[in-house]
């Protein structure tokens, strides 16, 4: 079985092949430059190398959220047309899982932060131990000031990873139960896209192209600044 | 500072762009193709996508053993070819460190094994603690049995990464002080690569593009049956 796995989710675009379980292969830019000029590039590119046609794909996966509106939009719009035009379902993995997931050979608590802007993050909490990797909060957006609180109660060191980690690390003062992870640590992958997409055809969670949606925590800011307007203009 | 790193010394074939200390880009593949096939069009890709020119390069790094000795000469000589045609300097990586600076969020030691057939493995020991990651013996050619002996006096938890660790895993038992990484963290990385390359760069470990050279442990087969049939003549 081969998993295309694609994440515009942040800064970082990276795109991965896993054939029968194994990463056959995996391209991952960090420029800056934005998503539409990347991800089908990167795409082309690692099926080319990977001597793959995109008949050969079983499975699409993609990372849906939480994480930056226009990345998001594009990585699951190109994942839609690639899974729709080749009549394959899709698989949508949480940006906070994959965080974590690639941060497996980490002992202890593994807490992805994605930066969310107005001194927000986008985190969840997960457990890992030899048995396997376990989520103990929901993803959820909270203030840099909640999260710390929420670590605070943790005994075993608790590993910061995710694009809002840095930020996290600093505006808590550095605790010396907090560790940061190296930077080349810090980024989602998209080969930790494609192992959770695995388990989700496993466990039968894959979705049809149409179906496939993103998974916002909080309502863009064009959406939120009309409810804010509708709002006074009835006071 | 922008490093190039390249890796061709087992049957994965990957490249990195190290941007002042950042990974600004990396493509991996592992499909067993020959790596005259894979390496020049991997780094070709990989410079276009992070609109880098080889101008722009400073130092350029590659693995220069243990490993594939096929492998490495591709490796070492695509380097050295580059190099030398932009008049820039070297660094020659240990494949073994390579492999333990990809498992850097493991605490406890690290032991890379890479299958070096002949029911040998090329193998190292480091320690990775919160202050980094210290070698405690050196490169070495050693049975899988010796090897299994050498771990078994380490007090906490050991996990086996390299395209031999499954079946050092195996062959000595699975026994409970050891652990296997998972597949996706199994293979060396070009974003290691350059990591220990800028900490080279740091030391003046620089060398020139003539002076790049492989580091094996074993004379290649040719060699050895070479030297049997001439003690054998000699008899």
């Amino acid at each position: 079985m081969n998993i295309l796995a694609l994440d515009t989710s942040s800064r970082a675009a990276s795109c991965a092949i896993l054939r029968d379980g194994a990463l056959a292969g995996e391209f991952f830019v960090n420029i800056g430059l934005t998503h539409s000029q990347t991800a089908m590039p990167i795409v082309e590119k690692l099926l080319k190398q990977t001597a793959t046609a995109p008949g050969d794909i079983d499975v699409f996966a993609v990372t849906t959220g939480p994480g930056s509106f226009t990345g998001l939009r594009i990585g699951i719009s190109a994942v839609k047309g690639m899974a729709m035009a080749m009549g394959k379902p899709c698989a949508g993995v949480s940006t906070l899982e994959v965080l974590a997931a690639g941060a497996r050979l980490f002992r202890g608590y593994i807490c992805p932060a994605m930066d969310a802007r107005r001194s927000q993050v986008y985190t969840a909490t997960f457990e890992n131990t030899a048995e396997g990797l376990h989520r103990i909060c929901g993803d959820e957006a909270i203030s840099i000031e909640a999260l710390g609180k929420e670590l605070a109660g943790l005994s075993s060191p608790v590993l910061l990873v995710g694009d809002g980690a840095a930020l996290c690390f600093e505006t808590l003062g550095e605790p010396a139960h907090l560790c940061l992870a190296p930077e080349r640590f810090l980024h989602q992958r998209a080969s930790s896209v494609g192992i959770i997409a695995q388990k989700m055809v496993r466990d039968g969670k894959l979705v049809s192209a149409a179906d496939l949606a993103p998974a916002y925590l909080r309502l863009p800011q064009a959406e939120r600044e009309r409810l804010e307007s509708a709002h006074d203009n009835s006071q």
